[in-house]
């Protein structure tokens, strides 16, 4: 019989826990994120929602043989520690430890968005894909890679951030202080700042409805609201966002000859085949014709339990490995 | 004892074909390509090629195991044929079963600057490194991925090709077509078309008094040149186009998380240290600090061997696989 793992999506705002047999979920928790409480109370947090998970769960703290968490990075991956996660509130924050002192079992520590990927290549849009590339807007633009069948970490557990490519010299400001990256184009963020600009003069009714002139209070939703009335020059911005995502995924594609490219993410949700379609046709023109022919682009298939689910898959595997019974 | 393979380097100019025992060379050929010649010319060429290098190596046909080759992209690895080579004059050339046919032993047919990436991670430059990226400026820029020890070759087996990473939307016209390539912008044609711009205007006598204002008679050796001279504006191109190779550079860490970064080709030979102190510079400036700290950015060693080097070694190892004795 395969062991209990357990998964774990730690998030800025949110932390979501399950226990899981197989593939099977046998019960979940999910607790607030503050990211005021620091180390010792991120480490509290953590460990409660893990217990939570247990007990809805039904299983004892003994039945599980190990533990697999996405975090967001960047991360040290020998040393098991989140490095510097701003959105968390701590910084070189010894995550492996904290989960393994408290449960006495080996604990896998991922990057969030590489886990997610690594969920989709086992149990959703890219099952049975050798080489994906998976593609997550939101705040930022989050990648992970499964490449030759396996997750791909790169030296210290950070590869896949394809978010923070240079596409435009001299382009738009990105919050990690480059110009020009992806993210600064294509991310929720960027087409928010470019929509408020166009509030600030008067240019989107629709938005300014609902987010005023305030830059953080522009949601996916609202970006969605924007495409369906058809508001210009609205539609134009997305438009234009769509063809840059392209154009970083036919980079990506170029370098790494994937299969299967997975868009997911709330923005990528919320404006659906709209934005799938308009991105892969935009991958096609941009990536090298033998590269570009053949890969698909999809978007994925398991929303929020992406990133638990690949977690729990890494821990699971970790598990076969060091007993090859 | 190993049995002996012979590694193929096939480029738009010369093919050279060497025999090893393990990493010993027992013995080279060399000839030169004729893209005028088609298929069957260039499947004459390359056989004789191996039988002369067999020759100089004073070895049977019967003693060879297998052979691996590196040829120039795109191709298609699971049938071994290259899909489109126009230096080499011929489309769709089954250049497998060309060898196999002719030597009755396995062939492993690889993308030439993969091959040279893989030589310089089993035998040169990136020795004992596990996650590499090679780059190699030269008319393009090629690029070759060792990812966890491996060659990594993609989905039909042209992964690598950050040369055509688009970097600046609406940039410089490449050769592929797009506009912006990273190849466009810091190739040594890139380079050239920039000198040449200069020369036509009276501002490069250097470039001037060897190649007139014709761009495709600028060699590395006068862009050294104009560096040694201290010519400028010249010497800001080049400062230029080494920033912008740095951010490709950067592009590929931040995607990919490697521990090193081998550059090779004619014009890093010639402008050695010059170049690849500020490419480095430039990347640790353009990546992500999680991720640009600890890469070693450094010269390629093997020079015009890494190609056979790393093709014969791809031949041993198939062997290895198909009887691990």
């Amino acid at each position: 019989m395969d062991a209990l793992v357990v998964g774990i999506d730690l998030g800025g705002s949110k932390m979501l826990a399950t226990v899981y047999c197989g593939a099977k979920a046998l019960g979940s928790a999910k607790r607030t994120t503050d990211p005021t409480a620091g180390a010792r109370g991120l480490a509290t947090g953590l460990v409660g929602t893990v217990r939570a998970a247990m007990e809805a769960a039904v299983v004892k703290g003994s039945a599980v043989g190990a533990i697999g968490i996405g975090a967001p990075g960047p991360l040290d991956a020998r040393r098991g520690t989140l490095t510097g996660s701003p959105n968390l509130g701590v910084a070189d924050f010894p995550i492996r430890d904290c989960l393994q002192d408290a449960f006495g079992v080996p604990v896998v520590v991922e990057n969030d968005v590489s886990a997610g990927t690594y969920g989709e290549h086992r149990f959703g849009a890219a099952r049975g894909r050798r080489h994906v590339v998976g593609v997550f807007p939101g705040t930022g633009i989050g990648g992970g890679l499964v490449l030759d069948g396996r997750l791909y970490r790169g030296a210290n557990g950070n590869a896949g951030e394809l978010g923070h490519m240079i596409m435009q010299l001299d382009g738009p400001l990105c919050g990690c202080g480059q110009y020009g990256c992806l993210e600064a184009l294509a991310s929720r963020s960027a087409i928010a700042r470019d929509l408020i600009a166009q509030a600030a003069i008067g240019k989107a009714p629709a938005v300014t409805a609902k987010a005023g002139t305030d830059v953080r209070a522009v949601r996916s939703r609202m970006i969605a609201r924007v495409l369906a009335a058809g508001e210009q020059p609205g539609v134009e911005l997305l438009e234009r966002a769509a063809e840059r995502l392209g154009i970083g995924i036919a980079n990506c594609v170029n370098l790494l000859n994937p299969e299967m490219v997975v868009l997911g993410g709330g923005l990528v949700e919320k404006l659906g085949d709209w934005l799938i379609e308009r991105a892969a046709d935009s991958m096609r023109r941009h990536a090298l014709p033998s590269l570009a022919e053949g890969v698909e682009v999809v978007a994925a298939t398991l929303g929020d339990d992406a990133v638990v689910r690949g977690a729990a898959a890494l821990a699971q595997e970790s598990l076969a490995r060091e007993s090859p019974a």
